[in-house]
């Protein structure tokens, strides 16, 4: 017997669309993806089940080794111990305690390997801070439950693009000064092992946007592009790979270019999210790179405005569920090579 | 009689593509298109014709009235005085005349009436120097041309978007000090009027990307977002018109958020530039803004890698064809009403 473990699903902010996400995931894809199981309060998810007028069986299990036989028949959920009931819309700290446990379960499975992969609803942040939560993201929250001190490198992946931004959430000002040569290899090195390793890449293509309007016009248009990205780019080169750039920002992601190379690396936030969001917004991933564990989340918040109506569109979430169950099997081949 | 005059195409770097490109615009394109006439050397077209196997008619004229007549049966041509047989591949100083020749006259025949539009095949502005070529751009060297000291701003369009950057060729460290509510505002009121002008849009709805991710996050990510863009928009709303933002820039290009406005205002180059040439690289248009005359282009350069084969893409060319005489029409019914 072969079969891998299930991954495993957190519950997210239930004041959100995670509940309905989760039971759309299940009730309308069950049979392309593989089994996974979610940390959630059943009783809750029977409630938004139907006051949508979904008829989605649940199954609650105590042990994630039960959910592979239960998956083909009903959702498989672990009950979490704290208080999850939120009204739809208003998040608060009644439930916060909620949020962490499941997050915190579900990545000590991941951790003992019980899961083969975490994937995680969308969280409110704000709301969680009274409860002991002091981090700037969730991710930063998971890189220290999973310890070893791994900085986490955010990988948008969608059908068409995979994009890394190499500064991230930080005023754009901030981010020309926090660019530098040492921040972009340390990170290229990172996505090139994760294309090898994570999406099974012999030879990795890694395009390298450059940060100035056409890529600085050789020191006219600005000098980064030759003197703080080239330098990282010609580090990065080696057998097995190939990495190019600075490449124009604006030629970087037309349909003939993005044929050219696996990832983009990108400069800053909005020169990776605008243009995979623009192509691919319903079915663009966050994947966590450098951690120990595979971790994706649905690239969306909590949609606070429409939760509870069962219109929130689960395509995202259910291409997250198909990324960690692939990338956990890329991760097995590859150590097995 | 009604009919109107036709638009005038340039030539265009001889050495590039613009050469095959107008060929193919006219041979595969005439009965889609409005009549226009381009200013060429008529041998040069003809050779670029039978070295590519294409039988295409050119009718040799000497004034813009003639076009009309011509354009179903064959390609108008006005010749040039000056030399412009150029080797592919290979822009130099013995064309330079005739490129510079043609783009002046273009703007006579525009200015005049004669042309109801004009149309720029891309240029090398590197190689006008020597022949007098004082200005940064093309675009400079029209408004210069065209006189009265007007302001020329660069809109993309295409059939899903319009962009229009504030700051444009630029260092992007630059583009963040040039970013000032008096610059946003200016270039929002020249946009809200283009809408209305060119575009026949009687209540333009215009969105304005903020600057830093999430545009700011309240402050937290940047203060641009609420102290210098969000006192523009405040100033440019009014009656007749929506104009809302700052927008996360990563949330305004997705296909729900592009359905929401006319045109987006965007703060740098690539903001604006990513997005359209990741949707429609082929068929995105540059639309100068600003000039009493109409004026288009395609939004790619002379590609001289590939001149003289035959093999490129017409699409810009054409929808900046297209564009130029719907812009025309659209300027001739706001004045009537």
């Amino acid at each position: 017997m072969n079969a891998q473990p299930p991954s495993v699903l957190t519950m997210g902010e239930p004041a959100g669309i995670g509940g309905e996400l989760t039971l759309r995931a299940w009730a309308e894809h069950r049979q392309a993806l593989s089994p996974f199981f979610t940390l959630d309060d059943p009783a809750r998810l029977r409630r938004i089940a139907a006051s949508c007028g979904w008829d989605i069986p649940i199954a609650v299990i105590d042990d994630p080794r039960e959910a592979n036989a239960q998956f083909a028949q009903a959702l498989p959920v672990i009950p979490l111990a704290a208080f999850a009931d939120a009204t739809f819309g208003s998040p608060g700290p009644d439930t916060a305690s909620a949020v962490l446990e499941s997050i915190e379960r579900a990545v000590q499975y991941t951790l003992s390997g019980q899961a083969r992969a975490l994937v995680t609803n969308p969280i409110q942040k704000e709301t969680l801070y009274d409860a002991g939560f002091g981090f700037p993201g969730h991710t930063e929250y998971l890189a220290a439950l999973v310890g070893g001190g791994m900085r986490p490198v955010m990988m948008l992946a969608s059908p068409s693009l995979r994009v890394v931004p190499v500064t991230v959430h930080t005023p754009l000002r901030n981010a020309l000064d926090e660019l530098t040569t040492d921040a972009i290899l340390a990170q290229g090195k990172l996505v090139i092992d994760a294309l090898r390793r994570d999406f099974g890449i012999d030879r990795p293509r890694l395009a390298v946007a450059g940060l100035n309007p056409h890529a600085g016009e050789n020191g006219k248009l600005g000098s980064e592009d030759k003197d703080v990205i080239a330098p990282a780019i010609a580090a990065l080169n080696g057998p097995g790979v190939e990495v190019f750039g600075p490449v124009p920002p604006d030629a970087l992601f037309t349909p003939r270019a993005r044929q050219k190379y696996d990832a983009a690396l990108c400069m800053y936030h909005d020169q990776a999210l605008i243009p995979i969001k623009a192509l691919d917004f319903d079915r663009a991933v966050n994947v966590t790179l450098g951690l120990p564990i595979v971790r994706t989340s649905p690239d969306h918040g909590t949609a606070l405005d429409i939760a509870g109506k069962g219109i929130a569109d689960p395509s995202s979430l259910v291409c997250a569920l198909q990324m960690a169950a692939d990338i956990s099997d890329s991760r097995r081949a590859h150590k097995a090579a």
